[in-house]
């Protein structure tokens, strides 16, 4: 298994879960596989009650952390792993399948990164907005007569995968990767800024805002900047904004 | 994935499950691999009917077959592995960790031989005279300070790794293992006529019996017989056993 201090880096997160005894079950394999940071995003309030004060609810359980919005819980994480399956939808991200992913896993972790494993709702699985906060998504391989996986048992298999096959990488010190990868929230700032600013250069109608805001945060996940990278860019895009508003507010003669 | 074949040569056997939810998660984690063959030994049987009449319910647990012992559930298996924690008991049999599983259950199903995964009920695990049945036992590589594992989750975890890793072996045909393997039901047969021979014999005292026919199970799966073994073996003891009883009749002078 990983030891305490890799499994201290990855944080599981259930958007918007609505069913108690799943949200018991993922809290339960997390425990199995040493795995002790829970999020919870958006969820539906009695459930997530009733999960909490359950008989022999866990430690992860009391410990667990509520969000509003996926781009809160995840703002720490380097790399963002979304889940599901992908029979009903054509991904914007790389994705792998399961037994891939513990390498990615393995070398985030070496060079001081933070993992999210993302899982969606029961019914319908992650929204596309959801997905545009991943850098990556992953499959896990099932039967094409049944690909749909109880959330309970998706956590179990994709922990197992990662407790069981990301831990014997030490012994590869080819790749130090230097550069400190950049959390998710400083990606979000960064999209904001650039965001304000192709609105105030008057980039693309008002209609076209949100599709482009979607576009933007795939494309700065794609990017792999550095945190170095991503304070230079932030710094020159902060630097046009205050030019752009100066110009607003100089009369054009 | 494995072949339908492939999958057609494993059995999912549940030992007295208590939670209709947990038959059913297993239910659903053997249609999301492609396992279709489900078994369950002495179920309790309100949980049984809940199980098999709930919403839903899969043609699995509708096809699902029902014995009243384990040793009749796993007569046609050429290999029986039992799974569970092993933190309070110290096993007869070989144990491998689930990652290790894979090859071995290939190379069983390359032979033509019939596999069998075995839980235990959700309390307390399989028995030791559950385990007797096992020619192997594998452990889910888990958490000390959490190691027991929900049933549901243990069988999709299980039937993930065997549906991912036991495919490609078929590339390595150097052992192609000519002798097809005794079914657990032969040496069922095998170890009653031979345990018969003993009594007749007059081997051990009454009170040993129980313990004697533990360990003639364990032994008979140990030796790892070819069919072919084993008529003969059956032939032997038939014929001492046949040949003791007529002594018996015969009066000694």
């Amino acid at each position: 298994l990983l030891s305490d201090k890799q499994c201290d880096s990855l944080d599981v997160v259930l958007v918007s879960p609505r069913n108690p005894l799943n949200i018991g079950a993922a809290a339960r394999a997390m425990a199995n596989f040493g795995f002790r940071h829970l999020a919870v995003v958006a969820p539906f309030a009695p459930t997530w009650h009733e999960a909490r004060s359950a008989v022999g609810a866990s430690e992860i359980l009391q410990d667990a952390k509520e969000f509003a919005a996926l781009g809160q819980a995840v703002a720490p994480s380097t790399l963002v792993v979304g889940t599901g399956t992908l029979t009903y939808r054509k991904p914007e991200q790389r994705v792998v399948t399961l037994p891939e992913l513990p390498s990615l896993v393995a070398h985030e972790m070496e060079r001081g990164g933070r993992v999210a494993m993302v899982f969606g709702p029961e019914k319908h699985g992650l929204t596309r907005e959801d997905l545009s906060y991943c850098q990556l998504l992953v499959e896990i391989p099932t039967d094409a007569r049944q690909p749909s996986m109880n959330l309970g048992q998706a956590v179990a298999v994709c922990l197992y995968e990662l407790a069981t096959h990301a831990s014997g990488t030490g012994s590869c010190p080819a790749t130090p990767a230097p550069h400190p990868a950049v959390p998710s929230g400083r990606l979000d700032l960064l999209a904001e800024v650039i965001e304000e600013a192709m609105q105030a250069a008057g980039y693309s109608p008002r209609t076209m805002q949100s599709a482009n805001r979607h576009d933007l945060r795939l494309l700065l996940r794609r990017l792999a900047l550095t945190e170095h990278d991503s304070r230079r860019v932030l710094g020159i895009f902060r630097r046009i904004l205050w030019r752009l508003k100066k110009q607003r507010k100089t009369p054009q003669f």
